[in-house]
Formats: C-alpha cells, structure tokens, sequence
C-alpha cells in the first residue's frame, strides 16, 4: 500500500488479543483530503479495519491552550486575607490615590491584551471571533515562552472602528499594552491611530508592524549579502493591506526610494488614486515614475520583491527579469508568492514566512521583544524610530561572519532575541522621551508608610 | 515598651555586626494609625533605629497576583506549528464551521471575565477601575483555587450601563461566562438584565446574588437552630443596594412573607415610593403592614436582621427590642453593623462577614461552585431556581446533627462545597431547559474527520 503524500510515524501497540490488536499509527499528510484515501487504502488490506481517525492538532486544543493561575500558592485563610478581603482594601487605597501605582502592585506591569475582531485571521480572512481564538491563545503562548509577558485573548463581535476603538479604550486599565492582530484593512489603520493617540499605553498593531519590523530586518542582511543599498534598489511589494501598507512606511523612514507597490488591481499609482486613504497615502508616498500594470509588468528590473498577497503571484519567468542578484520575499502563508524550489538557482536570496525552508519571517521574532522593552520601561507608545531600531538591532544579531544567502535573520529560538531587541526599545524610548515618569515607584523594595 | 493595638510576630536577625545588628520584626496592626505611634516607640529606645517600614499585604502585590500561561511546555519548532501556524489554522477553520465549538477548543469552556467598573469596592465605593484591580485579581484567584475556573479581570473606565452593557457583549465570544463585581446599585440591576438577555452565556452579579445565596444558606440553618419558619418570621433588612434588593427577593423566592427592607432614609414603604425602579419594586413587594421609620424604630419584634450596610447601625438596646431568639447577620465589612461582643449573650444567631467570628457569610462559598457547574453543563443562564438550589444545598452541608448556634454554614476550606454546589446547579439547569445543546460535540476523545 502506498498513498503519496502521507509520512508514516509511529506505530504504537494499544492493545491485543488472540482476535485482534489495536495500533495507533501517526501519518503526517500533505494535505487534509489525504484522511480519506489513507483511510480507503487501510481498510482494503485484509484484516485491517480503521477505528478511529483524530487530528493531532484538534487534540492538543482540546480546553484550549492557555490557563489563569494565582503566582503564589494560597493555602490558608490568612493568605486569602492578603490577597483578597480585608488585605487588598488596603492595595486598592494606595492605587486609588494614584492610579498609577497599578503598575506596581497590579498585573497591569506584565500584562497586555491581544484584540482581534477575527476578520484577517492568518490566511484564512473573516472567520469570527470564536474561530480567532486559538490563533490568539497561541500568540498568548508565544508572549509568555518568548518573552514572559502575561497575554489576554479578546475576540471582539463588534468591527466598526469605532466601536473597536471605544471596546478597547473601556478595557485598557488593567492593560499595559495592546496588541492588535488579525483586524482587516483598511479599517486596522484607523483603529490603531486612534487608540494610540486616546491611550497611554502602547499600542501595536503586529500584521502591520510586526511584519514590517522583520522584512526591514531580513532586507539589511539580504542587501549586505548582494551588496546593494536600500537607498539604491528598486522594490516591488505586492500587496496593499495591512502588512504591504506598514512595510512601505518603514522602507521609506529605512531610506528606500524606489517603491512600487501593487495590489490585485496592478501598480498604486498617483494618478490614478484609491478611495481607502492608506492606499491613497502609499500611491502619492511611492512609485514616482508613475509606472502602471501587474506584478509581472513592474517586477521587470527590480532588485527585491515582497509579497505579502498570495500563493502563486510569482512564477520563475518573472524572476528572471529582474535585477541581477534578485532578492525574493516571498512571505504569503502557508503557501507563498513562490516556491522556493523553482528559483533556488537564479535568486540570490529567498525568505519566506514558513518554517521549513530557510529564512523565515516571523513576527514572531518581533512582538515578543517589542512589548518586554516598552513594559519594562513603561513607554506610552511605540513609535517608528522604535520600529526602525528593532529592525536595525534584529539584523545585527546576525555576526558579520555568518551572513550568507541561507542565514539573514536569527532564529526563533535564537535567545538574545528577545533582550537585545527589549533592551533597543527601551533605550529608544528614554530617547524620543515617551516613558512614563513612574519608575521610582515602581522600587523593588517597597518602602511604604502605609496610612499616611 | 508598649503600644496597645500592636501585636509582635516573628523576629528575625538579617545581619550583624560587631557595630549593629539589623532585625525584621512582624508586627500586626489593629489600625493603621499605629505605624506611626510604633515608629516613634521603637525609636526612643536607646540604641534602636528604624531603617524601613515595609507593608506586608502589598509587598505580597508587587507585580500582580495572576499570571497567564501555556498549559503545556513548548519547546521546539514543531510544536509551535502545532498550536500556532500553520496548524492552528486547522482549529480556526473548525470552529468558524461551527462557533460553539469554540467550547471544545479553546479557553471559552473555563473561562470566566470578572467584569466591574470600580464604583463599588469592597467598602471602599467608588475607587476607579485600576484601584479595583486588586480586588478582581484576588477574585481571579479564588476561583482557580477552589473550582480550578480561569477567570480574567476586566476593568472598565466607562460607567454609563449601556456602555458597559456594548463592551461586555462585545468581548463575550472568548468567555463561557460573564461575573459582574463590585458595579454600584442601581445600574447593577439594568446591566445584570440587559446583559443576560443579550448573551448566551451566564451573567451573574456576585454582590447581588452570590451575596443573596449566601445569606439565604446562612438563614435556612438559623432558623433551624432556633426552631422557626421562614414563612412566620419577621425580617427587617438593612441596606437597599445591589445586597439589600437581591437578598429581598431571594427571601420572597425561599417563601418569606414579612420582610421591612431599610435604607438611610428609613423603611421602603409602598406608598413613599423612590425613585430608582429596584428600590420601588422592593417596596411593592415588601412591608404588607407599610411600617414607616427607621431601622431601631422598624426592628422591634423583628426574629432576623440582616445587616449589609456599615458600621454602627445597630446598638445593643436595638437588639433587646426583637423578638424571641434574635438572629442578627451583621455583614457590613470590614466593620459590622454591630460588633459580635456586644450582643453575644442575648443574640441566639451572630453571623458576619469576617472570617474572625464564627458563621462567616462569604460570597466565596457560592460563586466558584455556580461558575463550575454552570461551566460545566453550558448553562446558557443562571436563573432563580439555580439560587435557590445553591442556598439549599449549601445550607445542607451542614449535617443537622453538627448544626449550633456557631456552626450556621461551611467553611470556605470545606472541600465538598463547590463539588455538591456544581452538582445542583447541572441538575437546576437541566430541569429548567437552559442547557446548551452542544454535550455532544464537548467529547473527551475526540474523532473528527478532518477536512470533510
């Protein structure tokens, strides 16, 4: 028997007789329509009946991913009088007096809420609130392994900005930061202006910034790999949502000249402008030859290409007219612009957003480092030098010595990540003075005349 | 030297020297006044020098009392593509199939938000959301130790009800349900009702319900260890607010016919009718014989009072002027209506909301047990006859063989409390039909064919 596509695992006995024994077999599939021609050829062998069929990855989510738990343990009734009744009364006078002493005695200091109102959830658009969930609680793993920040999923049923806006602005108390995630655009732009300028917490959008903060970091090393300036080379990005539109802002404060930026409908040009005013914005802000077409039209000649669109965008004959020594982003996920495979030979340097090929782009890189900076120092906001400084500092964790075709950004699991990039955000904050002057209270030895 | 009110703990020696010796004394305070009067004590002692006065209760809140954590490890690559991309892609696209399977899948199914505006803490009043922090944290706490339930504090800095109503609607997809605290009467009373029309999931107001179970737990044993009915007894309830009317009408439900309720202005009497439209309901409901006066005039012949108020409403005098084998629940916290002490010998039943006397009426014995079960079942309310069950079956812990005078209710340590409690509220929601219909899909082994 043999069903191409499917990878054979373990085989696990679970039980036998003299009748009959039951095994667990793990398969890995290259696609899901694969269960039910495994299944067919299993049950046509003799003797073989097929039980049951579980997704691994259903199992593992079973009650969710993500727990609320106390810090320390609570055994006894004085510790209950601590931490609740008549105790806390005495924490709650303290931070009535001055609210901002929530930062020290609250979970505001650690804590930041992912919102999403589910409509751009990975590539799988407006799925909802519910089906957003897991994406959330796994992003809330990620903050905690990577970064030790407590995260808190909240999946909105609302999706005018406006009501987003007034939802997250009600709940920011017990929040020192907010991260936005999976909210459509253009509507994500607007929501995150707004909250930034009404709050005084950070506020990041991570499709937007996130994305962008590593494609600048991935492009460094990939032009000091074919010995090109950003100020020189000519980029295509396709894509105009959330990510295409945060990735041309940051090329541009990065130096970039030479941008044109295509969505399903071909090249934003200045003549011929959008009616969403982040497209309008990339239209007059990019492409100052004025150029009009397709991706495949305006690829000719050009020494990077970024696609944060969709599988396919891209074949083999578009690269080869590019520039000599062409750098392909091809970041669409799972299933990218470009194959990897079909242009190993001609580009010189090929990023994508998965794991399994070389140079992924992940936000992930990104958030976690971010948010430990900008807590740590309390920023009020993180802004675009912090978001250059990020990219600048993710690209250095790559030792000069070590840059190659194959190696142009560090690895998730690489451990400075998240302390160099912290220690960047803080230091950049300090200097576009927007942290809040609270740090001497924070005090790791509280020294507090209590009733005074 | 001696300061009274000052009660010495532990002494420890943190260094020494052949010059000085530093040493940490643990000292209980009976005010917080005395920091100062101990300072000065300890001061005049030749030789002695104070170095720091260090709270304890917030040096236990120093960076929170809650954290947020994956509930497995994660540790290479691919389990990240487990429960993040590419593979939680799979789970999403279940869920968005079907919504309610969020149950199954992620944090919904546990999950509890701890909602309050922080117009009503503790006996604090209106503190503002970040000082109400605190509070909900150590709630957060309570219900993971004693129901294992995730619960999320959110503090809300809008406090019009239909704001708070759109922004907890807004968020509840994540959440299997919704625990209001500590939100100011009357407005308590639109927003609990608005709410649980709107949602599918239960909306409880602890400090109107969890409070009402408790005290109706409390009376059902106080009335059996002094030998009379709740249908005869006269009760006179001091307190209109979110306690007070939830009390009165818990009392009515249980079969209580003659009941007085008290505000500051005195008896609610049905034809000096308020204006807030609970305290109106109450006193159309309540006060048959339409008594006028305040609570000393209204409590002569009285068998039960039950205070949730402040301090000092009720003298010993007062009590000599109730009937027969008085029942005083004097539940103002931290401070009661009148103090245990002085009523000890002509009282037959003293309980209060302090866990330092006997019979503490504490809300902790009600809503972790009401959260598991109605968690537990998919309640998609909790409704009257769920209180009912609770008091009952609360009150029933109590053997009848054990029951006295100082044992009226369990102790919060009691480890069947929220076992038996969730139990009766399961069967409470099944015979009145608000059961979601989703048991089925919930399955501990979960077969799925995926991709069909």
């Amino acid at each position: 028997m043999k069903v191409p596509g499917v990878l054979l695992g373990s085989i696990d006995l679970i039980s036998s007789s003299a009748s009959y024994s039951i095994r667990e077999l793990v398969v890995t599939l290259r696609n899901d329509k694969l269960v039910e021609e495994l299944v067919n050829a299993l049950t046509e062998i003799p003797g073989v009946q097929v039980n049951s069929v579980v997704d691994r990855v259903l199992m593992k989510h079973v009650g969710g991913k993500i727990e609320v738990s106390p810090k320390y343990p609570v055994q006894r009734q004085d510790d209950l009088s601590v931490i609740y009744t008549p105790g806390v009364a005495g924490v709650s006078k303290v931070i009535a007096g001055d609210p901002d002493l929530a930062y020290s005695f609250t979970m505001k200091n650690n804590t930041v809420a992912i919102v999403t109102d589910g409509t751009a959830v990975l590539g799988l658009g407006n799925i909802g609130p519910e089906a957003a969930l897991p994406v959330m609680e796994g992003k809330s793993v990620l903050f905690k392994k990577f970064a030790g920040i407590d995260a808190i999923p909240v999946c909105l049923n609302v999706h005018e900005p406006q009501q987003i806006i007034d939802v997250v602005a009600a709940i920011a108390p017990a929040f020192g930061g907010i991260n936005l995630e999976d909210i459509s655009a253009p509507r994500c732009f607007e929501i995150e202006a707004k909250l930034s300028e009404i709050l005084d917490i950070p506020v990041f959008h991570d499709d937007q910034h996130g994305t962008a903060i590593v494609v600048l970091a991935g492009l460094i090393n990939a032009l000091k790999v074919v010995n090109k300036r950003i100020t020189d080379v000519k980029l295509v990005i396709c894509g105009a949502g959330a990510a295409g539109v945060a990735i041309t802002k940051i090329l541009l404060d990065a130096g970039a000249r030479h941008i044109v930026v295509c969505d399903r409908d071909g090249a934003l040009a200045r003549d011929n402008l959008q009616q969403a005013s982040s497209m309008r914005w990339v239209a007059e802000h990019t492409n100052e030859q004025c150029v009009h077409g397709s991706v495949k039209d305006v690829i000719e000649g050009a020494d990077v290409f970024i696609g944060v669109s969709g599988p396919g965008v891209l074949n083999r004959d578009d690269v080869t007219k590019m520039a000599e020594h062409p750098v392909v982003f091809a970041l669409a996920n799972p299933d990218p612009e470009i194959v990897p495979e079909e242009i190993y030979d001609i580009a010189a340097v090929i990023a994508t957003g998965r794991s399994d090929y070389p140079n992924q782009i992940n936000n992930a890189l990104v958030f976690p480092g971010i948010f430990r900076g900008a807590l740590d120092c309390h920023a009020k906001e993180i802004n675009e030098q912090m978001y250059l400084a990020a990219a600048n500092t993710l690209a250095n964790l790559i030792p000069v010595d070590q840059l190659n075709k194959e190696n142009i950004i560090p690895s998730l699991f690489n451990q400075d990540v998240v302390s160099v990039m912290a220690k960047a955000i803080i230091g950049e904050a300090k200097s576009t003075g927007v942290v809040k002057n609270i740090a001497a209270q924070r005090c790791g030895g509280i020294v507090v005349k209590y009733g005074n």
